[in-house]
């Protein structure tokens, strides 16, 4: 890990996982194009990568910040130097609270979803006196019961306790359609999050009915930014998994309604460690490598066609092929992951490959921050 | 987490894994006193704590040393002064092989298992002229084609390779039934572990009746250990799982054939982030804090008899109860992991706790070492 680069890919020690940095590259061109064209800002969501390098990536390309999941993971982004961070999950616990306001202090741009009025006042106190107000977001609940408001009622009486508080700015609404990003069918998908958008509209007129200006509507993912930037209710989209294009996204048909198409740029090569079965060897990647939450990882490279991942235990799994020749002892398989968010999880690097060469090794800067 | 010790329970940052220390002593007492009981060896798996601290606390209790999944734990392990370390997977690839006998340079009662000839030879060359020679055990496959040997044949075919090779010593044979742990049923679970233990014994008879010495045999877990030592064959424990006690395993008849009950002593604390909904809430403790692949975790404490949590994603979990109150805004659940190896490895640090205190914290000291 510390050794000298470039090294051949074939050297990183395994389970190892790799970043095709020319796809990631054109994916987060892609989607900044799209974005460009149909006037929509970007905040990719950085618990797909926890890294500080890929983010500054994107806004290179012209992302207007990131979003964190967690504040752990913002305060990791923020002390590798990133900015105009968007918490999308509220930050209830007392320490937490204290933590996110010593953020706000020194990390330009800050904001937080919020969904509940006690939540809003001790976050105003926390807040109190400080040089910056802190920017928060009404999290509305698209009808998936995670989090956020469930009515336009709850949203105005929240945007009424916001407004009351001098620490706090209201900066708008985030609407996240989660369980909706993953429907297969592209007609099934678009159907779930316009019937979903007419709700957010409902929520938006009461608002702003209110008198409550609401400049920013942020949300979608990968699996709906094409048909929010059709629908043109969002200001601002959440994508980010396209960056990677998991197994699981990558059933998906997402190259309609005119987005762009998306290649796989992350991967996790594995070595074989047994190969005395017939039909089938053991690599050294499992369920601690690559996470089963979604499935298997798909076999990639020029194995049979037949060729399949199955997890075999914490450290351990089978490539399973009945019609063609195996990788030998010590050859070497990559693997698609099944769900790349919680898969970079378990890695504290990147290997970053140009073509078949590991050229830079970047750190998952956020790894394990999620508190 | 660098902060002052003592502090509550209720104030460490979630999600966070906590461990009732208390609980793990037990646990760890009666294992040691069951082994001593039937004049069997304990060598528990570090695979599912990762921690120097915990296998020190198994080795003062009688443990014969530890066995690693993964090369780079025992390297870890190694450096917080740990030795007596067994490999139960095959170290195969070019750089690993030197990095093993760099280790076994350092780190008195190294072992490892080999399966292949090929490996077997490798290792050699590794290890020519080195001051210590490697111990070798010989894997054998109880049927799960994961890693090993197939037949009595393909052993004795090992063990003359080995023979043959001067910088080797074949320290026994390792025998894990791996998928046969987790049956639910005691009748049924000794039923697969007594036939499986007859192919074992085959094994054996055909090394020794080819002039080979098998000083060792080591294998079973925490669903077979009483099977085990009541048949005979084994002389040593790879038991792992049972300082935890997971939900998965706490759903296998465990207290039968003469074992001792464990009680669980691993838990991840969460935080109410959400309270919307009716009959449930959300909680900052999903995919990347708890692992999916045994299935949901266990709601422990005092809430009502239906209380139950769902995966709500990467980041997220409901606690949903249709029966009782469920805990309010920024309330505290405690949660039993349905499986402890891969869920502790997303994890830094224990938070160990005496009572309701936590008192001090433990790295998970080979987090994330799998290669």
């Amino acid at each position: 890990m510390g050794g000298a680069m470039p090294f051949p890919r074939a050297d990183a020690p395994t389970p190892a996982l790799m970043l095709d940095r020319a796809a990631l590259d054109r994916n987060i061109a892609r989607m900044a194009a799209f974005a460009a064209g149909r006037g929509i800002a970007l905040r990719p969501h950085a618990k797909t990568h926890k890294s500080a390098e890929i983010g500054r990536r994107q806004i290179a390309a012209g992302a207007a910040g990131l979003c964190c999941a967690k504040l752990g993971e913002a305060e990791a982004l923020a002390e590798a130097g990133l900015s105009e961070l968007h918490l999308t999950s509220p930050v209830v616990a007392a320490a937490a609270i204290a933590r996110l306001a010593a953020l706000n202090g020194r990390a330009g741009g800050l904001s937080v979803v919020v969904d509940h009025p006690h939540n809003v006042r001790r976050l105003n106190a926390a807040n109190a006196g400080a040089a910056r107000p802190l920017t928060v977001l009404i999290d509305v609940d698209p009808g998936n019961r995670r989090t956020g408001v469930a009515s336009p009622g709850a949203a105005v009486a929240l945007a009424r306790e916001i407004a009351a508080c001098d620490a706090l700015i209201l900066g708008g609404v985030q609407y996240y359609c989660g369980a909706q990003q993953h429907i297969q069918s592209f007609a099934a998908r678009r159907a779930a999050i316009v019937e979903r958008t007419d709700d957010l509209r409902a929520v938006l007129e009461a608002l702003r009915a209110a008198g409550h200006a609401i400049p920013l509507v942020t949300g979608g993912g990968t699996g709906s930014f094409m048909i929010d930037a059709a629908l043109g209710v969002l200001t601002e989209l959440q994508v980010g998994s396209y960056i990677f294009l998991d197994r699981e996204y990558g059933e998906c048909a997402l190259a309609a309604g005119g987005a762009p198409a998306f290649e796989p740029a992350l991967f996790v090569d594995a070595t074989v460690i047994s190969a005395n079965a017939a039909g089938r060897v053991t690599v050294d990647a499992g369920l601690k490598a690559l996470s089963a939450d979604a499935g298997p990882p798909l076999v990639a490279g020029a194995l049979a066609a037949d060729a399949h991942y199955l997890f075999m235990g914490d450290e351990h799994g089978a490539i399973v092929s009945d019609e063609g020749p195996l990788p030998a002892l010590g050859g070497r398989v990559t693997l698609q992951p099944g769900h790349c968010d919680p898969t970079v999880n378990l890695y504290d690097v990147y290997h970053v490959l140009d073509g078949e060469t590991v050229v830079e090794v970047w750190p998952v800067t956020a790894r394990g921050r999620s508190t």
